[in-house]
């Protein structure tokens, strides 16, 4: 099925293109990229509504904008299928986010108009002004350097870092605050607040323009000066309550609200924006979903629908036959509230995830315990220690690639003050089509690096549920870290009885032959080693298959057992090689003086792209064929090496 | 040498005691407290500045609070002296900072008046958010929180994330900004420029006043509603310019800015911000260094200045008999020029940090290619990510604790992109009395589990310039990180010629007897391994050793000649032992089908506290002493194994 673009797309190849068009031919533009884009996404997946209410803005830039000369920089990147439609990518959309195919997200290495790399939010003003001084350093003075950014972007701290920066460099920067009120789920905070209060209220110069009308208007009837204080203050009131510009203070000129959706105002605006030099910002308010009601009305849920029927807005899904694993974050959701029911104690914190890690579910039962901070992973974690200082238990939500945004305060905050802060760490391992910005390869290996917390991950629904009830205890107070991925587990039936786990031990999930191979696995991962095992025992080698659970601390009782059982061991996590579980396995090994071969199987040490995830863990060698043929490799080195024995 | 407190001082142990007080006897304390501090840390060192322009809001907020129920978190914590000396810990003062004794900073586990630990900056609103919301939910609504953040610290991001929740929380939170207009250096950014503004212009309630004033006077004389209109629209814009206000903008009340040196007017507006509900500030404005002249006029020179002659004000200096060794900032400071000199893609960045990380000799010698981005390491790597995307060269110079809080960037924003920054990380290894907080014990770890990174540490001020030099050749275009450690180096004659290094080579620092013990070392560390083979050496023990230089990629080549010659190895680093350098030479061991026994030196799986680098390498067992005892060890066993050979 394909797609066909309306004729004015379909002759733009490039903004080359584009640019031919006269200004009011914009609008027919605007609502064929709309159509393609619904078009497309309905057909071959993707995110949905971020890049419908950029439709106008992503024509408006490339219209006014001498792009890639210009640099533009798309915050976050999943709204920018207009941006990548526009410049080239046309054709290859039906490619996007598939095994490799077109990245969901702006990349360097896809397009020269992709300025900078995102995935992660927050980005791209610090990126832009590093582009922009640059410039200044090698005189290119007419360079432009545009971040487009969202206002739930806005709220974490390295905006607003660069922000500070940017006031003062003075270099030639256009912020384009991308005003929608959403992340995926509703923005929060105070700025977002302050934000609706701007767009409620009007501009500056409009409030300037009232109280001149005002005076002008008292004047022809000879004043009272009295009257004219009190009107005076009640504008001023207004004006420095709701309208105190916070990006002014940041010495930037502001500019707006416009309507972002209006496309030949905005091709107005930007040209006159290109010849004002300095930092500014433009503030555009927009709809996130624009143009397809069902987005308008229902954003979190078309933030990324997966396929539907655009006439019916019937979102497909699958009809199984039986019933189904859960989601990993849902049996978090749900298992969130039983303990906090359970104990008054157990509190929940999410950075703007509530409906991806399903922390919304707990937010709904108890809306004083489970706290969406906005975008904010740093002050999540620090906010959560505060939390634990007062002898509550924060469940800490962070999505692996993520918690690197929370990594010092994990350490300074948390690790070494010893608190009780429970870390639950969702999209742990291959992502899948969000590709390398969202992988969580790393959290094994910077996590198990500090000292003081548990680090763990549950290999099904089970398990997780055990782990997070035995992290909330008060006898294992102090950090805990429990990752889990992406997607579904393996317990259609998961609402087990909670049950506490011994810190540090690992379960026998198949004992092998002795003298054989055992794999040692950690995390979801485990179940492909488990159909890894099961075809080993149909070729008739009998291998062993431990879940050891904990990354830290090892279950060094289990793994005394298993070296002195077994003569070689296949190592198997969701994470990467340098550092990662297979590493401790090794630090345990040698530390206390045993040397049997160990094969170490996980995310090699390079940048793996997008894809499903089994494609993904068949690529690097991880899949149920490529643990199983590990074992066949260790079994067949053993037995040479017992031949030589033998013989020697 | 003991420092008596004056009379008043003398009497308090505690907060309660200084309740005791009239107010108008804390001014009187306010002098007794600072000249205690200025003694004490004249004779035993330590932090400075920052706790002489806090002297009297300690006293007020201990004065009108009721600590430790009512919860204080100083931010950063090295301007707490004062709150240490009123808490019962004025006696234990001489042990500041030294090995077992008091810690420099606040510490949870040192007192219940230390609601929060800290070390790095920006942390306290976000905790102290935490402990207020943990109050809502247990109903303690006359439970007071305070943070006290410097304008400095305000820059970071974090700091931000936790102003934009609390905006929101409506939790009884008082934020305290100390606003002296420094860091360790001087602050920078549009937020300081904001609160001079502020400052200068005074308060919305002084504009207001002053408009009804105008308004008031020019009734009386009937005025000309055009001149109305004119002179308000002067001080609209002077206040809309100038004095919207940010806090505000962000929900929070805005009080101030105040006299932080007026003891008893302090004591009135924290009586009175006790009782006014939800999220406020009170800007302070204080004099870092106050009332010690010399600090106040050199601020970053008085920051920690080392013991000094509080009379003549003589900073004491060792006067050595021969050339010492330099610093290792003070190496990567003038290599920087050198550098910048000869390849004009090089630039430098620094959060903060200009005179710490010594790349203030840059921006002084070539400021339009050296930045200081404020407090804001996460910034620090996105702009110099964004500088290398228009083939810069950024070398950004980070702490090794605090590049923790630059993590997802070094990931996301530098790695995932291959783009051509280097990260200089100073301070990593034990940062000495600064203790865990400031320990760069981490880096090696969680640098080397990212791909793309090259990830070095020189042994020598000789080889830092050859790795700085070679970090910015066009041939190593990608991610390179150099770790070295506080403090001096050990080549008097360090200004050596610029020399290449191959990228992943080891160097040999000394051949010893096969089928003996090769010591692996990374980093400045090595001169200790030196140290041990000479010891070694005289008792006729043959022991090899090796500067690794690189931990990622490791010197291959070298390591599989190591494995064949010698019968075990003994790794030494200034480093964590999870996931560190030891465990990366493990790793390849494992994976070439290696089985040699491996003794890893390092950084133990805990929180090491603050002392001396030497006390802390001693006591972890890396000293001289250490590593010569690991040698023995393992020759000891090598002797015994090879005896069980020969009779086998």
């Amino acid at each position: 099925m394909i797609v066909e673009p309306g004729p004015l797309l379909a002759a733009i190849d490039s903004p080359d293109d584009l640019k031919k068009l006269a200004p009011e031919q914009l609008v027919q533009l605007s609502t064929e990229l709309r159509d393609f884009i619904i078009d497309s996404v309905s057909i071959y997946g993707g995110h949905f509504g971020a890049s419908l209410g950029v439709v106008e803005l992503s024509v408006a830039m490339h219209y006014v904008f001498n792009t890639p000369y210009d640099q533009l920089v798309w915050d976050v990147g999943h709204q920018a299928y207009g941006h990548k439609i526009l410049t080239g990518r046309r054709d290859k959309f039906p490619t996007n986010r598939r095994y490799h195919g077109m990245s969901g997200f702006p990349k360097r290495s896809e397009s020269e108009y992709d300025a900078f790399g995102v995935g992660h939010s927050s980005t791209s003003i610090g990126a832009a002004l590093g582009m922009a001084v640059a410039s200044d350093y090698k005189g290119e003075k007419d360079r432009q350097h545009i971040a487009v950014i969202g206002d739930g972007a806005m709220t974490a701290g390295m905006a607003f870092e660069a922000l500070n920066h940017a006031g003062v460099a003075n270099s030639n920067l256009l912020v384009i605050l991308n005003d929608n009120c959403m992340s995926i789920d509703p923005n929060v905070g105070a700025l977002k607040e302050y934000l609706t209060d701007i767009t409620t209220s009007r501009t500056y110069n409009k409030v300037r323009d009232e109280l001149w009308n005002v005076l002008g208007k008292l004047s022809k009837f000879g004043p009272n000066p009295q009257q004219i204080a009190r009107k005076v203050e009640a504008a001023m009131k207004a004006t420095l309550l709701k309208q105190s510009n916070l990006f002014e203070a940041l010495k930037f000129r502001y500019f707006g609200p416009v309507d972002g959706h209006d496309v030949q105002h905005l091709v107005t605006i930007l040209n006159d924006l290109k010849s004002i030099p300095g930092p500014k910002i433009l503030h555009c308010v927009t709809v996130k979903g624009k143009g397809y009601a069902l987005a308008e009305k229902d954003q979190t849920l078309w933030h990324a629908p997966g396929l539907f029927d655009k006439i019916t807005g019937e979102i497909y899904k699958k009809t199984p036959d039986k019933p189904q694993p859960p989601k990993y974050q849902d049996v978090f959701g749900h298992t969130m509230v039983e303990l906090a029911e359970a104990n008054d104690k157990v509190m929940g914190v999410t950075p703007a995830m509530p409906s991806g890690s399903s922390l919304n579910i707990m937010m709904a039962a108890m809306p004083d315990r489970a706290f969406d901070v906005g975008i904010a992973e740093q002050h999540a974690v620090t906010f959560s220690a505060g939390l634990a200082t007062q002898g509550l238990v924060p469940f800490c939500n962070i999505y692996s690639s993520f918690m690197q945004r929370g990594y010092d305060q994990v350490v300074h905050d948390v690790a070494l003050q010893n608190l009780h802060v429970v870390f639950c760490l969702d999209r742990a391992g291959f992502a899948g089509a969000d590709g390398p910005t969202h992988h969580g390869c790393y959290d094994l290996a910077y996590m198990r690096c500090i000292p003081n917390i548990v680090v763990s991950a549950p290999m099904n629904e089970q398990e997780l549920r055990n782990l997070m009830y035995t992290a909330q205890l008060p006898e294992n107070a102090g950090p805990f870290s429990i990752r889990y991925p992406r997607g579904e587990g393996v317990m259609p039936q998961w609402r087990t009885p909670l049950q506490r786990v011994a810190i540090g031990t690992g379960r026998v999930v198949r004992e092998g032959a002795e003298g054989g191979v055992a794999i040692l696995s950690i995390g979801h991962i485990g179940n492909y080693a488990v159909k890894a095992t099961e075809t080993l025992a149909a070729e008739g080698l009998d291998a062993g298959h431990y879940d050891m659970r904990f990354c830290k601390p090892l279950d060094e009782e289990m793994l005394r057992d298993i070296a002195r059982r077994y003569r070689a061991i296949v190592t198997v996590e969701d994470g990467c090689l340098p550092g990662g579980f297979g590493s401790a396995v090794l630090e345990f090994l040698t530390d206390h003086g045993f040397h049997l071969p160990v094969q170490r199987l996980g995310i090699p040490d390079r940048v793996v792209e997008h894809g499903s995830q089994d494609e993904l863990y068949k690529e690097c060698g991880f899949d149920a064929a490529g643990i199983a043929q590990a074992v066949r490799d260790q079994n067949a080195k053993v037995a040479v090496s017992n031949l030589a024995t033998l013989l020697l």
